[in-house]
């Protein structure tokens, strides 16, 4: 259900012809109200796609009814004619709800650099208006798919009140944001002005913690929309919790479905300065080829996780330095621990655990290893 | 040739058995004078093999009378008893040559997060001793190989002087100074106090801008060592010319031997509003796997070049940029450009050009693409 597991909610996913492939690849989600509360995070890249440059002027007043999402093409580096084709897409999905064109939100994922075919996508939109149900929520979650093996949808129930979301991505997984669109719905009723801080806490801890392969898109962009349709209306710290509780989700499944990865590699650091030493450290570990490279062989090369800690500026004492894998302290107080024949690899999951010894914060980043399935994705054809 | 093509230098290299394959692993380079300046530069890893550390001390005073080096092991992460060998080495080279071991520069390249096994290790300096020749430099050159399918050396013959160069490197290049291991010697008289600025000017702009994988190692070290045997004194800038020939050379074969790389690739950028902005962007392109994933391709994904650059902070409008890859340019003004299926990039040097149209300054970086066969070389064993 997802999206639509809220009340208030409609969506929709058909094919519009942009995937050469014939799959679904336009989807969307109105928010019938009674609110029509919207907020948003975008990609912090520079380079950004036309549908971001769009949405984060649409977004501003805190009022979102409509999302639409295409797969099959990013509409990114295409100029003054890319952004008059995301605008020419708003306006026409406001003319068909009734709504007005800067309350509709525009995402687009899919090859930089090519213009989207705008006579198919327009009459895509007729057509996926024509689809909208308020169980729509899958069909949509399946439209957004670009190398995705599988759609990604999250739910958490409260009492009489739900947060539902999903969510697209498998490669460019990296913060801020790992690279994704995403689309998180409630129908609690809320407050003003209280969506936005609420979206920003959660995506902090969940999605920006997701480095699959260190490549920042040009597109992402995660969305919360509120109906107050249930009537109930949380407290913050309530809502942020069942907010975070779907993102984390989602982002979870970003982390199992990216591209080629065979295994799922959390580092986490403890006994950081600071929480932003801690992250520095999990990241640059988390960015490491060699030491991802060696987690697909399945050989705990815990040299290459120190090197990786070396070349950053957090706090630490390479003298004081342990790093466990998988529960076997391979490395302690920066030379050799336990026998790394020890360590057992052949799981899907792998733990990396670094103590700095230099304080008492802690963060953990999400990735993935680098395998022939990656490269083979990312140099078979373009995405 | 190498570093036995100016006067006043022997070297050897032997098989010491610390590699399993029997392969030559210790190389030994000796300064007979007159003059015995040395000058080094390390990594800026802040996780240092035992090695760097001692010679970082050995090199401080000026003087170097000789480098032992081995492959076959790191000596990194090996804690008080991993400094111990590194110093025991550099006692029984100083012994056997009648030299203080203080003047003795150590290097090591392999495994992180082992010991060496000494008793090969001073049985080798034995026999590395006995083995020196005033044509030895090749034989040096092959032993300190890890990786690397092929032997570096360079050379530079001035009037009446000359350097010789050699170098390890193979995978974990990355800046500051690609991972390697870097002798070169020179016949040139040089005052007191010139080697050391004309190797930094010399590495920041050859080892210093390569950067094949994005990962540092923790045993990088790079020797300039002048016996004054020439009896000629070049000008500071002819030295400093000849030594950045030399050290541009290896460094060069460097990325031409990159593990499994089936590429080269120039990141050129242009139009930089400085000098780092421009290094800050050639090293985004040329850490994006997912741009290196496309290059072994062929595929001119340029917008992936765009997404690199967008994640900078240098100075630029986005809907400025121009790219170009093997001369054909995809990317004008931020927007599609030239037709993408005019470039070639079957050849194995690809030169990319970013134009950022911010300023006068530019620096290049070199790459290698990301392949099957660099995934297979890290991760199917241990190194």
């Amino acid at each position: 259900m997802s999206i639509t597991a809220p009340q208030g909610f409609r969506a929709a996913g058909v094919a519009a012809g942009l995937k050469a492939s014939g799959a679904p690849d336009l989807a969307l989600v109105v928010n019938d109200g009674p609110d029509h509360h919207g907020a948003a995070v975008f990609t912090s890249n520079r380079v950004e796609a036309a549908p971001v440059t769009w949405s984060r002027q649409a977004c501003l007043d805190g009022r979102v009814d409509a999302v639409v999402l295409n797969s099959g093409g990013a509409n990114a580096c295409t100029g003054a004619q890319g952004f008059a084709d995301t605008h020419a897409t708003a306006e026409h999905v406001a003319g068909a709800l009734g709504v007005a064109s800067h309350d509709v939100a525009v995402c687009s994922t899919g090859l930089i650099g090519e213009l989207l075919p705008m006579p198919k996508v327009l009459a895509g939109v007729d057509a996926v208006v024509e689809a909208l149900r308020t169980d729509g929520g899958e069909d949509a979650a399946v439209a957004i798919r670009t190398t995705d093996t599988v759609h990604k949808q999250a739910v958490a129930h409260r009492d009489g009140w739900t947060v539902g979301g999903m969510a697209k991505g498998a490669g460019m997984l990296a913060p801020a944001l790992a690279t994704m669109l995403v689309v998180v719905t409630t129908d609690a009723v809320v407050g003003e002005g209280v969506l936005d801080g609420v979206l920003r806490a959660a995506t902090a801890v969940t999605f920006d913690r997701v480095d699959s392969d260190g490549c920042q898109s040009t597109n992402d962009t995660v969305l919360l929309l509120a109906s107050g349709a249930s009537g109930v209306a949380p407290g913050r710290d309530e809502l942020a919790a069942a907010v975070t509780e779907v993102c984390a989700d989602l982002a979870r499944q970003l982390v199992a479905d990216a591209e080629g990865a065979h295994h799922d590699i959390a580092i986490e650091v403890v006994g950081a300065a600071s929480e932003a030493d801690a992250l520095e450290v999990a990241r640059s570990v988390a960015r490491n080829n060699l030491f991802k490279c060696a987690v697909f062989g399945n050989d705990p090369n815990w040299g290459r996780v120190l090197a990786a800690v070396g070349t950053t500026r957090a706090e630490f004492d390479p003298y004081a330095l342990d790093v466990s894998m998988n529960g076997v302290q391979v490395c302690r107080s920066g030379g050799v621990g336990e026998d790394r024949a020890l360590v057992d690899l052949t799981g899907r999951e792998v733990h990396v655990l670094v103590d700095l010894h230099a304080g008492a914060e802690f963060a953990t980043i999400w990735t993935n290893d680098l395998t022939h399935d990656y490269v083979h994705e990312n140099s078979a054809y373009s995405s």
